[in-house]
């Protein structure tokens, strides 16, 4: 008999690692009446944002549904990082073409894993029938006073970024069947393929950036393409160098050209990108001892528009829905 | 030239019939950054509901735009009118196969239709491209201590509903291509249509029931299954009267049984179902004096389960996603 859509919620996704998942002393109202309840914090804003996921252009129609339930929630989380808050909830809208026992399991499995490693907790959502679509919808909270937004940038700033780039993009080739290079070993392949499927929101670096950055904004769509939007959200001009891009070992694998393409132009990085105020060394120092990978990139004038190694790029544009095809 | 993600937005999501709707007051961040930001009220505890539409599911694929833009956002909010709370904002989560500028025009017209008539504004968002799935995730605002759940209604209170029922079952036959009784004039067949493609969320209804009802749920499902989640909720039973259910002039065009079919049975009413204490007499007069159409329609009893006329209705189950289509 087919699975009904009160049985499917309540057997994958009313289980403590996706209701219990993170600080739940927020959550006034959970699963299972007409809307879900949060109890806000004094002085603390509410931070939302909501992401789709869609098969075919999201990730590969060839998937593990595990992989795909951790990816759909730390893409939406880290937009929460990009803005300095502390994730607190989740909703799931979950649109699926048939009530498939096996893909649900994996799906709420990979889901919990996420929940439970960013910290944040399942408290409401719909179920419908269609063609698989992916969306949720993330909670957060950041005091008033503490936010990163993406228009506050300043010439002087320094221009960094959180971690390696590029990995998600080398993952992307290798999953479209493009041949990896002879001196990739399996443990650097897996390192890449994990970058692309669960990718780690950097909440912890939010968290430090909050107060602190003048501007940030998560690498989704590719490190030229997402700087151009906080160049032009902040009125500044980005300028970037080539040499202190941050690159893996596993990345390091590839010649030269191939991984500089990949680090400046591909998505699904989710790494932050951040602008300091001049007179932040001892805050790199500091986050160094704490095991925080930063790395200064460039550095923000007066102008606009991105350059690297001081030539303008043009239409530094990443991936635009619409306009374009990414896993078709 | 296609247009893409960014101008998409540009060009039909930032007017302010959609971002300025309603009380902006909350809004502390729209769209535009990688997250939207609420300012909580004191004392209020934010609500949140998420509701995907997918064409051929939730809506004939023979539809106009705009009533559809219209009926997405209206169906959303009506969960937040069944917890007793005050509409603040939305995001929009919208996936469409590709950027047909028309349909978006008719869509972002409907939607800000609806906009208004809730006083919500829109404050975030996510364009992406694959088959239509239209996910609209709505916030609204109630005191801790008048919030109404689904769970607290106690033998001896009084059944109501808002409005009449069965509406939207009659327009959807029609929208079907069942034939309409000789009796149905192009008047009363507009009104029944309308109540399908633009429901109204009774938000000044659950206003008025904040701290006053001791349960409430909204009809999406149909009378009798949706009174069977609110008596499974609360631990109680609950005896309808038939000959009380309110029905509007244009459904009286129809025989008896269907009538009675629809009202009972067919789902999208996005009518109020609610309970009130016993001695309720004069909180009816008063909603009566300022127009409000409410009906009691039966009583909650020690028990479970729904009884119609003294009768035991077995498996009042509405629509289940998985188990059952409907527009297909």
């Amino acid at each position: 008999m087919a699975l009904g859509e009160f049985q499917l919620i309540e057997r994958f996704f009313r289980q403590p690692a996706l209701q219990g998942a993170g600080d739940v002393s927020r959550i006034a109202l959970g699963i299972g009446d007409d809307a879900a309840m949060l109890a806000p914090t004094d002085y603390k804003q509410l931070v939302i944002s909501t992401d789709s996921l869609v098969e075919g252009v999201h990730f590969p129609a060839d998937h593990q549904p595990a992989d795909v339930g951790y990816r759909a929630l730390a893409v939406a989380v880290s937009d929460l990082a990009a803005m300095g808050a502390m994730p607190v909830g989740f909703t799931l809208a979950l649109t699926l073409p048939q009530a498939d026992e096996a893909w649900l399991a994996g799906f709420a499995e990979g889901l919990a894993s996420a929940a439970g490693d960013h910290r944040i907790a399942l408290i409401g959502g719909d179920t419908t029938r269609g063609p698989l679509n992916i969306n949720v919808t993330v909670f957060g909270e950041v005091e008033a006073r503490r936010v990163v937004r993406r228009s506050d940038a300043k010439p002087g700033d320094l221009l960094c970024v959180g971690g390696s780039l590029g990995d998600a993009g080398a993952a992307l080739a290798l999953l479209q069947g493009q041949p990896a290079p002879a001196a990739l070993d399996p443990a650097a392949r897996d390192y890449l393929l994990q970058r692309y499927w669960r990718p780690q929101a950097q909440c912890e670096l939010g968290l430090e950036l909050a107060g602190v950055a003048s501007a940030a904004i998560d690498l989704s769509d590719g490190l030229l393409a997402d700087a151009a939007q906080l160049a032009r959200a902040s009125g500044v001009a980005l300028h970037l160098r080539s040499a202190d891009l941050p690159c893996s070992a596993a990345l390091a694998s590839w010649p030269e050209a191939q991984r500089r393409q990949w680090m400046l132009g591909a998505g699904d990085d989710y790494r932050l990108l951040f602008c300091l105020p001049p007179a932040s060394e001892r805050c790199l120092k500091v986050w160094a001892s704490q095991g925080f990978e930063v790395s200064v990139i460039g550095e923000v004038q007066a102008g606009d528009g991105v350059w690297l190694d001081q030539q303008r790029i043009e239409q530094p544009n990443g991936y635009q829905h619409f306009t374009e095809s990414r896993h078709d």
